[in-house]
């Protein structure tokens, strides 16, 4: 079977390049087409810029030619780990002009016609694309993933809805790989937190809300949840760790939650989706995990890893969420979003 | 005026050593006598012990030969930073001897009859010891100071019992100076969170109840508080921060909890106490602070400094609190509580 | 065919994990019995133990009853990963009792009966095995691998022994990870460094001679070089970085010592061993490398990497090398000396 | 006294900072100027910049208004912490105008008119600048110190120079802070090494053969001694560390180094200058030192720490040294230089 043909805009930045490494032997995709900022159109890719992670860039890759992170010649189904700052004008421009643009930056995920997907979680609210293009004019598509840190959270979340899931206060500890790259200056991390994180707390209640939601006439009804959210950075390569205390409306046994996190299930593992981990949520039973360093990358990093369940004299639960904040809550995030819609028939 | 000579109980472990460097040049108590575990017994503490800190260790204080940690030639006033596996014991035994122990340790923290103090909230508790030696038989006396946690956190709630203080929901990222020496394994922690430390959690709400409790007929009647917390321990060396939520019984507006934290002023400030800091509550309106690697040693490392204040979704307002944990949250606070005892004629 | 069954001495150290992790899909071995100290006896290995890596504690194993470290039922071919402090004794009374130890431990590397192997520098090395059992009255026998550091060096400085290899001058930055559990606080190397590994610097220059000497009239023939080394500590996890200066007699261009480093194979490729990296030294063109973060898993960990070739004023050329401490330099060098044996004949 | 004015070109940097917070209570030198890029004209400097080091930003400092770096309305003595990018033509353009531009920056080190100071070695390189005005054509004058990991090897190597100091083979592990700000990637740099800095090693012979030397009719006559460096990055925050082996003409005892270490001394303790160390040069005698944790603000952060001297097979001697990269090894270094020229009577 042919692989389908796929570009990836944003291509040198630190998602990009993780996009490039996960997709480097994917049984259905095939990079074909780079894009960046002008700095580095018609640049072999591994001139374009340095290659930062530790798995290797494949070698066919590394001589591909970066070009402008413009539609033309690009292939249709495009990745995206765009730079805010210019995701919103480039990621419209593609979808206009006919892509499916499968993007893990933030620009697009609060419009009401377009999914923030896990699909574990709400593959169904595929359905808002049958608005997008009447609404918003475009030829192509945009489907996005959340934040990096609202994934972890949201995975460990989910299972709970069915016990009346009603407020979630979290304390993040997240890894710099989450600040792109240059991104944090290491004199403001090494030995030290940094209890800000600008733009990061704002996100948690809206995404979480529009993920947990349900398509409602053609239209997504949040979840009621209230979030509230501190986020921290510290010094860690990869991995986001989301303390978390939830207020539920049923009384609840802590086993039965343990329950519910470890047979959380959907679509990606009905699908056996190329990405998608055997269990998507992990509870351990070990009393000091999860820990990044130990449990970042179970499940090829796409699974998020739960620990400390136990009693909160405030609210009701509290537990320690983890998630690989560049696989899960990125590019991983991204590919798994496409390989459900392959499915579904919507590539 | 000669100097009040002093003990040291512990004084090979972390917390001895930050004893003898903040008392190196203090004026009022002079170190004479070290005690540590048998191993040291006898040996000149420069032999006794490998010094960690960088401050300079006191070159007479480095020819001190080591004695056991036993009553006997010790002068009366002793600080206590014995682990908790011995300081049981040892601190009972220089007690009944007569010796007045003002300790870090946990072991008598909860004790009806100890003052858990933080001299610039409850100096008052100072009471209990009316009651101490008729009930617990002892010559001598022991006064403690809280973990080092809760004395950053409570330093904090403080300044808000006034707004009517209902509950506290905190994540604390801990240094790794706070579990002693050898104390956390580099592999466990380079690069890494933990997400628990043994035995902290419990400590916040009866800690902080009684910290901010009131003396009613010899006894302490408890603050109502109810606190939740998460420990974890980060790459940091000295420093804990603390991420709190908290819910008040009063309608409060932003600036009057900032005005709460600056204006908060104790018996110590009063009394103008060597170790005391100007402020003990800072509050740093730069919205990225406080930082460990720029914050901790404000005020000599006495001060608690706080940030990020803002309006909480689900209780009613959030912030960030800092504590240096081996000054402020361990021997500067027995040594202030030293301090204020010998203000109050107890020494 | 039957996997040769494997014991492994010191189980619950960082080594015995390694090797654990190591042989979990181990084409040739199955670890069926585990040896540890009297603490740890009878009890299942995943409660005998705290597992402190990534790679997953395979099932099977995490249900094994450890052992004391003491011959008896133990199978024919053991890896020991003993602290030093035992070794002597434990790997004696083994070969003694007729087992073949392959041991990662020092206590026996310069002895003259035993190979201080690197398999792909000295695999002739197991000709001293001949007079091993009769002047030293073991029914079985000791096979070692070098000291972690050594083996990043010497692999690096094997390729270059045409040239006429006279000196290394070498500084060492080591991964917490050689000094094993718990091995270094963390108070002594976050944010530090430690230039000074006891016992480490002077095992440079004997190993490194004994590696690279040849084997006359049964008796190994020390190389002529003379090795310098200062040997410190740094805050990385895995992976020792070797700072090199050489002295050779011949004229030589940059080029030919490159091609020398690519070129260099030895028996493990051509046998292609299990555990055989296609090539043990990778030169790496780019000016800011090898680098722990990015290439300590290169050949899954057995293979070196070396960078920044360039003359040196002092002596002729200086060069960067690297290698994975406690898979090239601990348990995969171990294991790689089995593999040899066993396609010698030897097990 | 009246305090000399001064001002600080790259006020806004990590050396400009350090600068601001070294001369926060000078006795002689008062900052009443800034200079930055164009960025920053016209922002009080509080707001140009955010402050990063643990010291307090003096009050008086925050206020002040950030000019543009050129001549015009600013002091006659200007302190330097530009970057090396515009060093050369805005300094240039200072010494044009009439100013004394005592500078961090590389750009003049090698200029034969230019003094390369540390006034413990070489003071007298001060009569250089009979030179410098006639054959610059500079109405003021430059002087400069030498780069951050130079001076703490130079001020370990002085001592040696009456053995007959030839050679000398350095590996450094220098600290964040010497890469400026925002500098080193924390991507790059956590948990890992990186064996190369940009431009640094080929300053280590030329700066140290200019330093070391003597002035001879009016030129600098350069030290013979061969230099050969190894350069690289550590997750350290302060201090560079110096592992070096030097070859010496005579046979010379340990006890003789150490002597010559330890009592060494040079015109800023003669004159009692004000930021001299009272011991430029401290040999600490056990053998895991000097630590940057540990070590690196002896002396105000002007005193190198040496330690482990030692034998060395392949030159003579082996040890380690230690600086703080910032203060010694830069704004220290400068001002220090001030204070000389001061009481030489060229202020």
């Amino acid at each position: 079977m042919a692989r389908i043909e796929v570009g990836i805009l944003g291509a040198t930045g630190m998602v990009g390049q993780q996009f490039i490494a996960l997709l480097a032997n994917h049984p259905w995709f095939k990079v074909t087409w780079l894009g960046a900022s002008q700095r580095s159109e018609g640049k072999a890719y591994a001139e374009a810029t340095a290659w930062r992670l530790a798995a290797a860039l494949p070698e066919d890759v590394s001589k591909m030619v970066v070009e402008t992170a413009a539609p033309g010649n690009a292939p249709k189904v495009m990745f995206s780990g765009l730079d805010s700052s210019v995701a919103g004008d480039i990621e419209k421009a593609f979808a206009g002009a006919g892509h499916l643009v499968i993007s893990n930056s933030k620009n697009y995920r609060m419009d009401s016609t377009v999914p923030l997907m896990i699909p574990e979680i709400n593959g169904d609210h595929l359905k808002l694309l049958d608005r997008q293009q009447s609404e918003r004019g475009w030829k192509g598509r945009i489907v996005t993933n959340p934040n990096c840190s609202v994934i972890a959270l949201t995975l460990a979340l989910a299972p709970l809805r069915q016990f009346g899931l009603r407020t979630a206060m979290v304390t993040t500890l997240q890894a710099i790989s989450g600040a792109g790259y240059p991104g944090v200056a290491s004199w403001d991390i090494l030995g030290n937190v940094i209890p800000f994180i600008d733009g990061e707390e704002d996100k948690f209640q809206p995404e979480t809300q529009k993920i947990l939601g349900r398509v409602v006439n053609g239209a997504i009804e949040g979840h009621p949840v209230v979030v509230s959210a501190t986020a921290t950075r510290v010094p860690v390569r990869d991995g986001h760790t989301v303390s978390t205390s939830v207020q539920l409306e049923q009384k609840v046994t802590p086993d039965a939650i343990i329950d519910a996190f470890n047979c959380f299930r959907g679509r990606p593992q009905e699908l056996q989706l190329p990405s998608a981990p055997p269990q998507p949520v992990v509870y351990l039973a070990d009393r000091n995990r999860p820990q990044p360093a130990l449990d970042v990358n179970r499940g090829g990093g796409m699974t998020v890893s739960v620990g400390r369940l136990r009693a909160c004299p405030v609210l009701d639960y509290k537990f320690v969420a983890l998630g690989h904040n560049t696989i899960r809550g990125a590019a991983g995030a991204a590919i798994l979003n496409a390989e459900l819609m392959r499915e579904e028939g919507l590539l």
